[in-house]
């Protein structure tokens, strides 16, 4: 066999929120030969910039140095436990967290990273959970409301805090100066393959998503300009860019990317991702119907569908936006695996989250007495408001702390059904429920899941699904394979039907599921605005 | 000065849900001058007897004897620290926790100490807290609806499953040989009071509060017997028995107690009474409009009218249920110094009340975010019910141990709110809240109240409020006094006003306590049934 074709590999990057992974694929089958992890140095900032300055309440910036460190530091150190020769690799795909924006200069530049900035807030990367863009997601889904603007339904009837126009508008008007000196606002996704590449390249990924890029356009200057006057030729100046389709190449590596990487010169970089999304491929999961939910911190539900359906609090549906020719379907939940840590971590040091899986695993459904609504983050879909807030109900002087976890658990599932069925009900029916993600080794949360949503969960085979998922792409942008569906299907893995409900869990679950609805409706939908009231007090008296 | 005028004391022995405490006060002032406290031997039973026969969900029992070790070890102790003439004790008091019943034989001989029936549940004392006879309360308060039952009001409009009535509907139908054995179904209050004087006299305060007895009568055998028709002549066979008033003699002290305690055979042994009763007395609160809140693990709140008027949700209105001459009120919170217990417990060691309380001080009202209800161990006022359970919104992943802690502790004043708001609507207005009992130490909490309440707080004097009061009954009892509001005015003691409300924490309290009002509402009237439901699918999966 020549070597172009028994030994080809492609080289992955996962940007997550605190960290960035390399992998390195063999084409022909996918076997990840080698990888390493580079934790951002800075993090995620929330209390202050680095030179101290203080932020803001629902603030969460990064630095942008930190993801070029990846490159320098994770790829060569995926290469060399690979043990493979460089010169074999013929492409690089990268995936993002989204939605996470830089402002830049016109060449791309972060204006973090020039001495007149670097003490203002808004010259950061604005991180995806960076929530402190809440008014300016509130006048927005009014003004679109009223205005009836055609492309809301696409997004559930509510665009998100965290998206590029509320967070663009955020920064017009805290820092008009910072505004101003902003040539581009770009998605950390194509900021990481301009950087590869040396030419910015907007993906249609997180354009639809994000940037309310629907059927070739954006919101209308008019729109933009009854938000704010400053604010209508926002597209024209900041955002708008020629459009690449996942899978397809942005370019090539450059020589300065070279250097950091240690990958050769010239190869093929995939156009930019999200992390959810690319998880799909890497997961064999391309075809409708098939939900993949990338269950970590926070969790990502992405989906194909063959036509385009209004579902409401979907986080959007895009045509192309996990692969070309399918309507890509998104939703989430803010608060996951962030919930869990949370709760263990206010417990003494004697709980751990396996002494608690094992408690909460030793219980019956239903036997502990509580529900919990999974609103620490807010909640994403299918609610849109991330003013919202946990709650748990029913306990008692007998709750032990176990009983609280497996409720929190059992939240974030019946969260997830709730999902489910809002696109079914819609017309988008899930047909397979395939899990990728850290949260997948909990075994005791893998079964409630099944039992909650009363279906059998498949498992990706991967344990660095975004990292592979990237990979596929960068194998389809490099030609290896005709489209990222063929690169997918030789590529990606999955274990299907790991898990099978049991019907007498299942039987109780529906049970608790409605008396979750119920508080979900009651809290979540407006009935009783307590959540939100209690955010309003919050901020009046820390102020 | 004679012997007889300035060394004359009284002993009061407060009987509480762990321990029992006598304490010796000289008549003239009130001055304490010993104490000593004894844990009973076997605490509270919840989940088995003694010889290890399991008890079922809500159970909480006691051992009788343990109250006469109280006799034997406290009283001469306290005599001892007081280091006075056994001689100089003219009289003995005693309180105790209420609605507490012992099943006996006719001579007052309790059922469990009898060998026939040591391993049956239903021979043991029930304590206030036996919270499993709710079906029967429920059929009760059902019945009594129905029928239009004139008593009915005086309870607010529904009894408790802590009470004389269900507590014994639930003996007959679940163990109906001790039902037929037990000759007397006798108040702890006056139990121990007949094991001083060996007499049987039933005192006011439990007769009307607990038992159901309103002008003379108690529920009439028609009533009984369409509740089940075994228990028609409950009244006549086991209940009914003469009458003593607050304050007076219920007989002498006999030989074999004279024995046990040390004291003086033939010296006026007071009146059975209650633990939050008594302590009016000693806090010299007997005037219309003066509610005293005795806050501890539970709290129960009393006050005098001059008038009956039907407020809801109180647990009773009785002539004479505090003094003679006045309506007694009585309402309380199920849980409050539990709830705090129990969430610190649940933490683990690195946290203490003493660190959650100093790092809750320094937040303001409203910072936290969160709104809590109040209801881990039911709510007893003002909607008497133990079904509900615990309410917590607004956590986030910000959230911290101490703002969970000031929640709860704000959760317990607004539900104290609530009831002071719901006596005043009912034309039975709060004019001065005293507080009295362990809550009162934390300064934080009586301040949280006063913010609450927008009222200033009265403390008592005594740290032994109950122990101090039941001393009170025993001097007017042995006629050193004309009666209990003379010997109150002269013995009591309380700091008025101690504790000043702030306007700018009224504020946000008022918007605060709306919210909990709303939620309150919502869960506690029927609205949302959840906690009910919670309760119902625990009990069906733990079957």
């Amino acid at each position: 066999m020549p070597v172009e074709e028994s030994e080809a590999c492609v080289v992955g990057v996962d940007y997550g929120t605190l960290s960035g992974r390399a992998v390195v694929v063999r084409v022909s089958d996918g076997a990840e030969l080698g990888s390493a992890t580079h934790d951002y140095p800075h993090a995620v900032l929330t209390e202050a910039l680095p030179d101290g300055t203080p932020l803001g309440h629902d603030w969460a910036l990064q630095v942008p140095g930190d993801y070029v460190e990846v490159l320098k530091v994770a790829v060569p150190a995926a290469l060399k436990a690979a043990g493979i020769d460089p010169a074999d690799v013929i492409g690089v795909g990268t995936d993002f967290t989204a939605c996470t924006m830089v402002p830049t200069l016109a060449d791309g530049t972060p204006l973090s990273e020039l001495p007149a900035w670097r003490a203002r807030p808004h010259a950061y990367v604005k991180l995806w959970k960076h929530h402190a863009a809440q008014p300016q997601a509130d006048r927005i889904n009014d003004l679109a409301a009223k205005r009836g603007e055609a492309w809301l339904p696409r997004y559930g009837g509510l665009i998100s805090s965290e998206w590029e126009f509320a967070k663009g508008l955020q920064v017009l008007e805290e820092d008009p100066e910072i505004y101003a000196a902003m040539d581009r606002w770009v998605e950390a996704a194509d900021w990481i393959v301009w950087q590869l590449t040396g030419d910015y390249v907007r993906n249609a990924c997180t354009a639809g998503y994000k940037g309310i890029r629907q059927d070739g356009h954006y919101p209308s200057p008019e729109f933009l300009a009854a938000l704010n006057p400053d604010f209508a030729a926002f597209v024209a100046e900041k955002l708008d860019q020629p459009i690449g389709q996942l899978g397809d190449a942005a370019g090539t590596l450059s020589a300065q990317a070279a250097e950091w990487t240690g990958l050769p010169a010239g190869i093929a970089v995939a156009v930019g991702n999200v992390d959810a999304h690319v998880t799909s491929a890497a997961a064999r999961a391309l075809d409708p119907g098939q939900m993949v939910a990338i269950m970590g911190t926070s969790t990502c539900h992405v989906m194909n569908g063959a036509e385009v359906r209004e579902v409401p609090g979907m986080c959007g549906v895009v045509d192309g936006g996990i692969v070309a020719g399918l309507w890509g379907y998104e939703a989430g939940q803010s608060g996951v695996g962030d919930i869990f840590g949370h709760y263990v971590d206010n417990l003494g040091a004697e709980w751990t989250h396996e002494r608690l899986t094992e408690l909460a695993a030793a219980q019956k459904p239903g036997e502990h007495g509580l529900i919990a609504l999974d609103w620490h983050s807010g909640n994403r879909s299918v609610l849109v408001d991330h003013e919202l807030s946990g709650l748990l109900v029913g306990e008692t002087l007998a709750t032990r702390p176990a009983d609280v976890y497996r409720a929190l658990i059992e939240a974030t599932a019946f969260g997830t059904r709730k999902i489910v069925e809002t696109f079914t009900a819609a017309g988008v029916p899930v047909r397979e429920f395939i899990v990728a993600g850290g949260l997948l080794k909990n075994r005791l949360l893998m079964q409630i899941y099944a039992d909650v949503l009363n279906m059998p969960l498949s498992v990706i085979g991967s344990e660095q699904g975004p990292a592979l998922g990237s990979a596929i792409h960068a194998a389809a942008a490099a030609g290896a394979y005709p489209d990222v569906r063929t690169a997918a299907a030789a590529m990606g893995s999955v274990d299907q039907a790991l898990y099978q409900p049991s019907p007498d869990h299942a039987a109780i679950y529906d049970e608790l599921y409605a008396e979750y609805s119920t508080l979900h409706d009651y809290f979540g939908r407006g009935t009783n605005k307590v959540m939100r009231k209690l955010r309003a007090i919050q901020r009046k008296v820390s102020a």
